[in-house]
């Protein structure tokens, strides 16, 4: 998800609506660290439902910039997730395009 | 639109989604020192399609965020288009959403 914005572009059109959208931000943000997250603990921190969650989850899984892995617990599973290096690589792009965004507000 | 994050709460909790989406980020942006700006200049400059632009104004307009202008010409109407003050208050709550976003990573 290289940037392709120039210099001369308006900042919003350096933005990838599949980092931009306000709750996959939030995803990506939280998990930018590297550490995985379980599934309930990204929930309660967005205050999303598990369909929504799930639904963003998968649109950041589907573009390669999250993984997620099953475990499987005594009469349980949890899901944990992880940003990938592309994932990453995105949240600092969509950072930077933000950061030149709030430049030419001050 | 009051901001209604509290500290202890991701900063994308406090994003609007009629302010944040991409489109409409750029727009509200391109108008926020409260100039009027001609609809084809908006269009041109954020490279959309006239469908699209109309499509992100009528939003914005009827959230009150901007107003827009038609004055009649030799021939043509061209339509123009202001940010209101409750456009700028909430541009300004999403620059502090983004502005809290981004210090979290530094």
């Amino acid at each position: 998800m290289p940037d392709t914005s120039s210099p001369d572009e308006h900042p919003t059109l350096g933005l990838d609506d599949v980092v931009h959208q306000r709750t996959r931000l939030g995803i990506l943000s939280l998990l930018r660290d590297g550490a995985s997250m379980q599934f309930g603990v990204l929930r309660e921190t967005l205050r999303l439902t598990d369909g929504n969650l799930n639904r963003h989850l998968k649109v950041l899984v589907d573009a390669g910039l999250l993984e997620s892995t099953r475990e499987e617990g005594k009469g349980r599973t949890r899901t944990w997730v992880t940003i990938t290096p592309a994932g990453r690589a995105a949240l600092d792009a969509e950072i930077a395009a933000l950061r030149a965004l709030i430049g030419a507000h001050d």
